[in-house]
C-alpha cells in the first residue's frame, strides 16, 4: 500500500488517560481511537494487525480439526434461564428488551447457544466428538473499561466448544486445543506461558490459561524455576512445610497494642517481624456458623483455595464486625485463635511456627510467646494463602517465581455442566440416552494486539513480530515528489516487493524525513528501506531493522535480495 | 474437506415455517439453524458460502480503494441525538441501557459513528477524499422478521461511508463505487440490476439499489424494454399523457350507487370499468388545510411522490373520516373532485379522460359523464401515481415492465445531512471551514447468500454459481469403506485437486449412494465425480455437473484434466 491510499494518522503526544503503554501506542499509532467507555474504532491498521492475528488463530484451529460457524451475537435469555446463568451472571451481561420486551442479551460467551445447536444437530455418539469454533466481536460491560482494547467491553474472541460422549475423548481433544494454543502464542512470537488455571464458577475438571508475561499484566503467576510448573497465583499450590518445629522458649503473656489493628503496625511499632505473628480471620460457615483461617501474618489469604474449605459459605463471606464481636468478645484488629471455641483451619505455614504473636481477643491486646499444643490445641492445617516469591515448587522442582500476566487463552474441561442442565443428550453405544461432556476454549484476538506491544516497545514506538506487523517492509523515499530518480526507484521497489507477496508500504507523503522516520518506528514496520538522491548517486540504499540503533548501507541492485534475506532470518 | 471432518448435516423434510425457497433450502442444507426470531447460526456449510461473498465484497472494495476500518457495534446515544435520529429512528433501533444506565443502540448502520470518526481524523480538503469501509453484524429490530436470512434482524453487511470536500469529488467516488458493486455482483454470479431509488428519509441526492431478480422479491421494480432505465417503483416517474382528450360526450348526471364504496365494485356492480373511473383521496395539508389527490382507479398512489407535493404534509397523512365530512359533506366511499373547494392535485393520466365516473360527495351517490372544464375546473396534474406495465419509460425508450427484485445493495449520496448537524468540517484551499459532503454505500453480505439460491435452485436443492460454491468439487465413492481401491483411487484424487487449489469435498460416510447423491445436489456443488468398483474395472469414474441431467463416463487416467477443464469453461 501507499500512505497516500492507506491513511496513517499518528498522533504527536502521549494520551493523558491511557494508563499502560500499549494503550498509549496503540492511540499515537493510530491503531484505535475511542469511541465510548469501553468501545474502540480499529483504524486500517489497527485492523490489519487484528486480521493478522484472527487469521493466525483460524488456521491453527482449523489445523487442530475444529470447524468454523457463526453464531448471533444476540442471544435469548430463554437459554440462560435454562443453564442458570441469566440470574447468576452479574452486571457484566449486557440485558437486552427486544420491541415485543423479550429479553436477551449481547453474548460474552456462547455456551447456551452452541449447546442449543448441537442437541438439535447430534443425537448418536457416532456424530461425536464434534469442535466447533467462531471468531466474533462478544461485549462484556465491564465495570471498570481500561488499558484500551485490552479491558474493553466490546471485543473480538475466537471462542470453541467440544462435545464427547466420555471424559476420555474430551481430555483428548484438550490436549489437541492445548498443543493448538502454543502453536498460536509461538507463531504470533509472543513470550508466553500455559499456566494451570483455577476454574472457577465455570465448573467442571482441568483448566489451563495461557499468559502474555508483561508487568501490566492484572494476573499473578507463579512459576518454577527449574521446571515446566506454572499456575496461576489463585491455584499455584503450596505444600505442608518440612520444617521442624521449634521447642517453646518463651511464656505466653499477653502485652498492650493500643491503636495497632494491623500486621505491618505491630511489625513498625513494636518490631516484631509479620513472620513471626500469626493473622485472623473469620469467615460465614454453612448453619449460620462461623470459620476461623489463620494465615502467617507476611502471607496473603487465597479466597479460592479458602472456599474449598468444608462448610464454608460460597462465596467467601467475611463475618460483619458485629458477628465477629458475638464469637470473639473483641473487634478485629486483636483477634486470636487462642480460647476461642471454634472450628480453625490453618495454612500449612503456620505448622512450624513457635513463640508466635497473635490477637489476644481483647480490643488493643496481643498475646506473644504462643506455642501450639501448650498454649492451644493444633488446629487442621491446610493450604488456604497465594504462593510467594521464593515457596517451593508444588511438583518438588525448584521454587517458585511470581510474574505478572495478561490472560490471552483459557480452556477449560466444562463436564456436563451445560449439556445437564439444557438436556445434552446422545444415544451411546448401547442405545441408551447420555448427556455429552464439554470443553470450551477462549482466545482473546483483540486483547493479544495489546499484550503484543507491552513485550514489544521502546521509547520510539511498537516493535512487532514479525507475523503481526501490518506491513514487512517501508519504503521511506525522501522528496518523492521531487526527485524523479527517487521515485522511479521507489517505486520500482514496491512493485517488485509487492510482486514477490511482501507486503509493503510506500511512505509517498512527501513531508519531513524526521517525522516519517518517527512514524514509521512508531507503528513499528520491521524493516526500512530510505531512497534518497544522495545514496542513489552512490548507487546505494539505506537499510533499518527496527530493533537495531544504527542503519546499514545496500547496494541498490542487491536490494530485493536483502531485503529477503532479512524476511527469511 | 473430508465430511467426517466436515458435519453435514441435511433435513429430509421442508420445514414448515420457511415460505420461501431459499430459506427452505438454506435449513434443509444445514447452512444455517434458527436460534430465536430473526436471529440464525451459520452452520459451516453456510458460513463456507458467506465467507465467499464477503471475500469477493471485500477485494472489490480495496480494488475501489476503499481502505477498511472496524467500527463498534454498540454505539451511543449521544451521537444519535447530534444527528437527530435517535428520536427519527423507530422501534427498529434496538436500544439497550449498560449498567450505568447510559444508552446505547446495536447498530443498525454506522453513519453517526463513522462522521465522529472522521471529524476528528480529518482537518484539512488536503486528506480527502476518504472512503472507509466495514464488514460487520448489524441489527435491526425487524416488525416482522421472515425469510431465513434474508430479513433477519442480526445480519452481516458492508458498509462504506466517504467523504469530500465537493459534490462533484462526491459524484466521482460515487461512480466508484456504482461500478464496484457490478463488479461485485457479476463477478458472483447474480442476475441483477442496478436501479434508479428514491432515497427516502436519508436525504441527500441520487440513489441506486441493486437487485437481484426474483419473483420472491419484497420490492417492485420497473425496466424499460427498450433502454437501460430500470428503477424503483417507488421512484420510475411517469410522463405527462400526450394523448389527446376527446369531447364531452354525455351530460353530468348522479346515479344511486348504494353500499358501493370501492372502485371494484363499481366496476364490477355497474359495469363501469376502472379506466373511466376517477379516485378522490385525501390528505393532510401544512396549516391544518387538506388536499386532495385524484388518480385513475386502475392505478394506485405513490406515496412518496405525493410527499413531493408543495404543503402536503410529510409523512403523507390521510384525513380521518371526521376530517373528510367536515371538508365534503360526505363520508369516504363517494368523494369526487367536482364542486369541491379544496386544492386538488390530479395525476397525469387523469388529464385525458372525459365522461369520467367519480362521487358525487353524498352519499350512495356518484357522478357520470363528468367532464373538465365543463363541469369542474381543470386542477394541477403531477406525477403521483405508481408506473404499471406498459406505461411509456420515462427516457422516451420503449415501455416498462415490472418484475420483482430483492435489494442487496444501496448507494446514496447523503451530501451534508450528517456532517452538517454533527458539525463535522475541514479547511478547505482558502483556509476556510467547510462542512464536508458524504455518500454511504451498503451491501447485505448475507442476504445475498438467500437471494442467489432464489435465482438459482431446482427441486433438488440449490444450484451455485462457481464464485459462491462452498466447495467447487465433491468427490463421492462408493463403498469407501470397503472397497480398498475405491478408497485409494478417492484419496488420491483428493491430493490431488487440493494440491491444485481447489475445493473439494470427499463424502467418506459410508451412506446409500441414493442419500449421498441427494445429499450432494442439495448443497449444491457443481461438480460430482462418483468413484466406484463397477466403473474402475473399466478404469472409468461417472461424471455429473448440478446442473445437467445426465452423468458422463470419464477415464480415471484423464479425470484430474477433465475436471481442470470442466471448471475452467
Amino acid at each position: 500500500m501507499k500512505v497516500s491510499q492507506f491513511p496513517i494518522s499518528t498522533l504527536r503526544d502521549t494520551p493523558a488517560d491511557a494508563e499502560v503503554i500499549s494503550h498509549q501506542l496503540m492511540l499515537k499509532a493510530g491503531m484505535i481511537k475511542r469511541l465510548a467507555s469501553g468501545l474502540y474504532t480499529w483504524g486500517p491498521l489497527g485492523l490489519r494487525v487484528l486480521r493478522k492475528v484472527e487469521n493466525v488463530v483460524r488456521e491453527e484451529m482449523n489445523n487442530a480439526g475444529a470447524v468454523e460457524i457463526s453464531m448471533p451475537a444476540v442471544q435469548p435469555a430463554d437459554l440462560w434461564h435454562e443453564s442458570g446463568r441469566w440470574d447468576e451472571y452479574g452486571p457484566e451481561l449486557l440485558r437486552i428488551s427486544d420491541r415485543n420486551n423479550r429479553e436477551f442479551c449481547f453474548g460474552p460467551t456462547h455456551e447456551e447457544v452452541i449447546t442449543d445447536y448441537i442437541r438439535t444437530e447430534v443425537s448418536s455418539y457416532k456424530q461425536l466428538p464434534v469442535n466447533y469454533f467462531q471468531i466474533q466481536t462478544k461485549f462484556r460491560d465491564e465495570v471498570r473499561p481500561r488499558f484500551g482494547v485490552m479491558r474493553s467491553r466490546e471485543f473480538l474472541m475466537k471462542d470453541a466448544y467440544s462435545f464427547h460422549l466420555t471424559p476420555e475423548c474430551l481430555q483428548s481433544t484438550y490436549e489437541d486445543m492445548f498443543a493448538a494454543y502454543q502453536k498460536v502464542f509461538t507463531r504470533l512470537g509472543l513470550n508466553f506461558r500455559p499456566v494451570e488455571a483455577d476454574n472457577g464458577s465455570i465448573g467442571g475438571n482441568a483448566s489451563h490459561e495461557f499468559h502474555v508475561l508483561a508487568e501490566s499484566g492484572e494476573d499473578d503467576i507463579a512459576f518454577s524455576d527449574s521446571s515446566d510448573y506454572a499456575a496461576n497465583i489463585e491455584k499455584a499450590a503450596t505444600l505442608p512445610s518440612t520444617l521442624v518445629r521449634p521447642e517453646a522458649s518463651q511464656t505466653m503473656e499477653s502485652f498492650d497494642t493500643p491503636n495497632i489493628k494491623t500486621i505491618d503496625d505491630l511489625a513498625q511499632v513494636m518490631d516484631i517481624p509479620a513472620t513471626q505473628q500469626i493473622k485472623t480471620l473469620i469467615v460465614e460457615g454453612e448453619d449460620d456458623s462461623t470459620v476461623v483461617l489463620l494465615i502467617r501474618g507476611d502471607h496473603n489469604l487465597n479466597e479460592i483455595k479458602a472456599e474449598k474449605i468444608d462448610g464454608v459459605i460460597v462465596p467467601l463471606t467475611f463475618a460483619t464486625e458485629e458477628k465477629i464481636e458475638a464469637v470473639t468478645g473483641s473487634k478485629p484488629g486483636s483477634l486470636g485463635p487462642v480460647g476461642l471455641e471454634l472450628r480453625i483451619i490453618a495454612d500449612y505455614a503456620t505448622q512450624p511456627m513457635a513463640d508466635f504473636v497473635c490477637g489476644a481477643n481483647k480490643e488493643g491486646v496481643h498475646l506473644k510467646g504462643v506455642n501450639w499444643v501448650r498454649d492451644l490445641p493444633e488446629p487442621e492445617f491446610q493450604d488456604i494463602r497465594n504462593v510467594i516469591n521464593g515457596d517451593p515448587s508444588p511438583d518438588g522442582k525448584g521454587t517458585l517465581q511470581i510474574r505478572r500476566g495478561i490472560e490471552v487463552g483459557h480452556i477449560f474441561q466444562l463436564g456436563t455442566k451445560y449439556s445437564e442442565s439444557m438436556n445434552a443428550k446422545v444415544l451411546n453405544e448401547n442405545g441408551k440416552s447420555q448427556v455429552m461432556t464439554m470443553g470450551c476454549y477462549g482466545i482473546g484476538v483483540s486483547r493479544i494486539v495489546a499484550s503484543c506491544i507491552e513485550q514489544n516497545n521502546d521509547e520510539n514506538g511498537i516493535i512487532w513480530p514479525a507475523a503481526m506487523a501490518p506491513f514487512q517492509v517501508a519504503l521511506a523515499p525522501l522528496n518523492y515528489n521531487k526527485s524523479a530518480e527517487v521515485k522511479a526507484v521507489a517505486d520500482k521497489l514496491y512493485q517488485e516487493l509487492r510482486d514477490l507477496n511482501i507486503e509493503v508500504l510506500l511512505d509517498d507523503r512527501n513531508i519531513r524525513p524526521g517525522a516519517m522516520f518517527a512514524d514509521l518506528e512508531l507503528i513499528g514496520i520491521p524493516h526500512r528501506i530510505v531512497i534518497s538522491d544522495r545514496g542513489l548517486k552512490e548507487q546505494k540504499l539505506e537499510y533499518k531493522s527496527r530493533t537495531a540503533a544504527d542503519a546499514e548501507s545496500v547496494e541498490l541492485e542487491d536490494a530485493i535480495n536483502f531485503i529477503k534475506n532479512k524476511l527469511s532470518s
